[in-house]
C-alpha cells in the first residue's frame, strides 16, 4: 500500500517523464494514472507506472514508465477462457529498456534483478530496447524488464488487458487490476 | 501513382514530422513508411503517411502522419468473416487532426473535403482531436479526417488491419495494402 501523498509524488514524477517524452494526458488521464508496487512495498526497485489509453475487448494500448533500475518483475499472461493469453508489442519511446524472455541467458545482462527477489527470477535472455525499437511476446511466455539508468517510457500495444489473470514468479505478488487513489488516503499497491 | 523520387521526398518529410514528435524508427520502418495517394494523383489534398508498428492477428499499431490540411478520405472498415470489422482508437500526438463521424453536422467545422470531391463526403460531426486528445471508432462505422494549418501524428491503436476489405465513398478511390517504393522508380498509390 502507498499513501495519497505518495502516489501524487509518483504521477507528478510521472506525467513529467511522459511530457519530457513528447506525450501529454488529459486531467483524467493524469488522474488515472496507476502505480503498482505489486504489493512488495518498495516501489523504487519493483514498480510500475502505467497509463491505459484504451483497453477494449479486441485491443488495448497503453505507456508504461519506468523510474531508473526500476522492475516489472516476472510474470506471463496465461490462457483465459477461450482466448489463448494476452499478446503484447512493447515499443521504446524514450531511455533505455532491457527486457529478459526465456531463452539462452545472455552473458553480462545490463541488468540484475531486484534484490532479495532473485529467485523469483528464472528468464534471462536480455532484449535491449532503445528507442525507436520494439519486440513482441507471444502469450503465456514469462518475462520482465528493467530501465536502465535513466527513466524509460514504452509503449505497450497489446489484445485485451486483464492484470488480474497474470501469473506472477514471485508467490508474494499481488497485481490488483486497477491501483487508484482511495478515499481514506491509502492507494491498493 | 507516385515516382520513387516523390516517396523518397515524402518519406524524409514525414520522418522530420515524426521525430519533431518524438517518434523513432527502424531505418527498416523508414524505408517501409507507407504513402498513400489513394489512386487520385493529389497528395498533398488526399493522403496519407503512414507506419505500422505491428499488425497481427489480434491487434494493430500505427503512426498516421498527415500534412497541413491534407485529408484521409471517408471509407468504413466492413465486417469481414467471423470478423464484426476493425475497431480503432486515434489519439492526436502532434498537431491537431478533426475526424467526422456520423451524427448532427457540426456548425462551422474546422475543414471542408477536398475541392472536387464533395460529394464523395456524408459525415460531418466533427471530434477535434488536440496532443492527448483520442476517439475510438466503432467497426463499419463511416469517418474521415483532416489536419489543421498544420502537420499533425496521430497514433492509432486498432484491432487487425485489412486495408484490402476498407469501402471508400469515393468509387475512384483505390487503397492499396501496402505502398512501398517498387523496382523501376514507380509506386503504387
Amino acid at each position: 500500500m502507498i499513501t495519497r501523498k505518495e502516489w501524487e509524488k509518483t504521477r507528478d514524477r510521472t506525467v513529467e517523464i511522459l511530457e519530457r517524452a513528447g506525450i501529454f494526458l488529459t486531467p483524467g488521464e493524469r488522474d488515472g494514472i496507476e502505480v503498482a508496487d505489486f504489493g512488495l512495498g518498495d516501489l523504487a526497485h519493483t514498480g510500475l507506472q502505467l497509463v491505459v489509453y484504451v483497453n477494449t475487448e479486441r485491443y488495448c494500448a497503453k505507456e508504461l514508465v519506468l523510474f531508473p533500475r526500476q522492475t516489472c518483475p516476472e510474470h506471463k499472461h496465461p490462457p483465459v477462457g477461450g482466448d489463448p493469453g494476452k499478446m503484447e508489442t512493447f515499443r521504446c519511446l524514450w531511455g533505455n529498456v532491457y527486457l529478459y524472455v526465456p531463452g539462452e541467458p545472455t552473458e553480462n545482462p545490463h541488468c540484475k534483478p531486484p534484490e532479495g527477489r532473485e529467485k523469483f527470477y528464472t528468464v534471462f535472455h536480455e532484449i535491449a530496447l532503445s528507442p525507436g525499437k520494439q519486440h513482441t511476446i507471444p502469450p503465456d511466455t514469462l518475462h520482465w524488464f528493467q530501465a536502465g539508468p535513466e527513466e524509460a517510457v514504452v509503449s505497450e500495444f497489446s489484445s485485451t488487458s486483464t492484470d488480474e489473470s497474470d501469473v506472477f514468479t514471485d508467490p508474494e505478488i499481488k497485481r490488483i487490476t486497477k491501483i487508484e487513489p482511495k478515499k481514506g488516503g491509502e492507494i491498493g499497491g
